[in-house]
């Protein structure tokens, strides 16, 4: 169908969200129920209503902008919260290019037989407890004693971030009662890493979503003088994480090509020029689309963790801290972005998503779609994260050419 | 000659001095010119005089106690200022030893006729500016600008840490005009380190000072997402360093027996759970006995660093944060040594001395000797620093059979 969005129009109103939550270092500061969220909340809400959409909130704040049809829901979408310092595409995209889509449909009178609906979810960056609060709530997957005894990442409980809005834990918890029947979920992002700029595509056609496992894990040996204590007789515990760290990855690059593992926090201590590392705290993470594939990592990669240690007179010690299950994007709506990438004369590739979204989660309820865009450097989570914007154009109108044939 | 120490009153001596400078830890914080310092400073002068010994004290707080002879003086001593929570064993032995044994020739008007010291020296720690700030004034090695421009431990200036003291940085640097001739300086210290007790001697007699080399360095990458980078377009600063510290210790364990390298600071940024490391800084030391083998690893463990940065991605930089050369301790000051742990029927080993001691500043202008005593499982530089006491009683009675040698 020859129809395009209007793209100048989508473009205003990134850069208008993007006012939203300027931090002095020139990035986007928007957790959820943030002050600054709170404003874009109602600025969202603006533009729906403004639209011709029904506006529509939950229990967990996620806003939705529907247009009716009979059936199951035809739904894109994302979330509006961002990092600490974050950029301004990181989910924004996915929510405002959602909303353009149903705007030209309703604008040109593009017939539908299902209801479309934009979605945004509240607290996809996990700042208030673990990933995806919003699209858990939205499914029915919280665990409320969670959200009732843990601690933000700001150090009060969630009950007090919540005092002032319209929300509760109670109505978090309820929230996906009000849900309806969902047939498909696509979610447009930018890709947050570099391989689309790598292959010069424009559009990825994600495949599956990564599976993760994330552990805070330590090596205690024994701390002692560095210059007394020869080095055959020392228990030094960063050796051992040096060790861990190199044959880890080894294992994973060379075994499970496309799979990650990650340790991006280190303590070391008692953290002394001349003493030599007693112990180490550090955060391991890998991820994978195969669910072989992570179990198999889950029983090797410890494994190999207590080899190092033992070998070194060292402890090895780990606490799981979350998990989830890899997704399959269902070949169907694969091969509906492919066709339309085609009529569209779209540059195009498929390759999983090593990040999470709220895509994953939605998939427990609906068929889970994903359009990725390049990123500039692959750099996200960053007030250097930028796009081309033709890019995004063509990716929103992949969108809406993919939500008017799910929808017809 | 048939004469020991008094070794209640020595270790009489020892416990009082460990009553100043408590802290709630167990340990014991006694830095230099700090409030338990000066307690402990006039401690000390109250031992000299009430045994007889003529107190003296230059302008950096060095602490003499004076036994009056002909020719170059035979000096024994080491510090009794500690470290942030340390222990009770570390200089302070150097000093009540020496003091004991300066006391025992004098009750028994054992022939000598040399002069004969006991020094403590101010600062040996480093908690105001570089280790060994007293022994540096006495010989004379330091540098005024550093003294003036740079901060202590404590976030100040050393001029502030010095108001309500008897001592400026002019007399500080001019403390070296006092000192007598001196023909030999003896120390007795904990090995801290656990040579000693896993060979099962009693008396270590020290063959040489570890030259040592201290650097700040760093790894720097490109921070990325660790869900969406692939393993083989990352530049994870972390894995550089980790790579670094294993062939790094590789190559000192197996071409430098004996020579010591410790990686013991370690600050990975950004430090997230999900983003690969873009930059990380260290601390990098490594210590020989032997110049050459300083001079080889400054060649060879730095062109390694760049190595490791340019097979990985990364740029390695560095800057020079202090530097020793190594000292040998005459062969005719280790044969009295042994000479003297023969005829008293104590066992004995050589060893080098891979820590710093005032000692080996006190080479720049007298014949240096060290005796080490073993200490618990080679832990100093803490509140659980312990000895066996016999040890020790053994130590200084032969400390005190080789000053009577030295200054007959």
């Amino acid at each position: 169908m020859d129809i395009k969005v209007n793209f100048d129009r989508l473009k205003k109103d990134i850069e208008s969200l993007s006012q939203i939550g300027r931090d002095p270092q020139g990035g986007i500061t928007r957790p959820s129920f943030s002050k600054a969220d709170l404003e874009a909340r109602d600025w969202l809400k603006g533009r729906i209503e403004s639209s011709g959409l029904a506006l529509g909130e939950d229990g967990a704040g996620n806003i939705f902008g529907r247009k009716e049809g009979k059936g199951k829901t035809i739904m894109a979408g994302s979330h509006i919260d961002t990092v600490i310092n974050g950029g301004m595409f990181d989910g924004s995209i996915g929510v405002l290019s959602a909303l353009e889509c149903l705007r030209r449909i309703k604008e040109e009178n593009i017939p539908h037989s299902k209801p479309l609906e934009v979605a945004s979810f509240t607290d996809e960056e996990g700042n208030l407890s673990g990933d995806f609060l919003g699209s858990r709530a939205f499914t029915g997957l919280l665990d409320q004693e969670i959200l009732e005894k843990g601690l933000t990442q700001f150090g009060v409980p969630l009950a007090e971030i919540l005092e002032g809005t319209n929300f509760t834990i109670q109505s978090i918890m309820e929230a996906h009662e009000q849900r309806p029947d969902i047939e498909a979920f696509i979610e447009i992002h930018i890709e947050q890493g570099p391989v689309l700029e790598t292959e010069n595509k424009t559009i990825g056609i994600v495949d599956g979503i990564a599976g993760k496992h994330y552990r805070w894990c330590s090596f205690a040996g024994k701390a002692s003088h560095a210059g007394t204590t020869p080095l055959e007789l020392r228990q030094d515990a960063f050796l051992g994480l040096a060790d861990f760290a190199l044959k880890s990855t080894q294992h994973v690059a060379t075994e499970h090509y496309g799979s990650m593992v990650t340790i991006g926090r280190v303590s070391v201590r008692p953290g002394a020029f001349s003493i030599v590392p007693g112990q180490v705290d550090f955060s391991f993470e890998f991820r994978s689309q195969s669910k072989k594939t992570l179990e198999e990592l889950k029983k090797h990669l410890f494994s190999l963790a207590e080899d190092v240690a033992s070998t070194r007179g060292l402890e090895f010690g780990s606490k799981l801290v979350d998990e989830t299950e890899p997704v399959s994007i269902p070949a169907r709506i694969q091969d509906i972005m492919k066709d339309e990438c085609e009529n569209l004369g779209y540059s195009s590739m498929t390759l999983p998503s090593g990040a999470g979204h709220d895509v994953q989660i939605l998939a427990s309820v609906a068929e889970p779609g994903m359009i990725f865009i390049p990123c500039v450097d692959g750099i996200s989570h960053s007030p250097q994260e930028m796009i081309q914007w033709e890019d995004l154009e063509k990716g929103a109108n992949l969108l809406l050419q993919v939500l008017i044939r799910l929808a017809s």
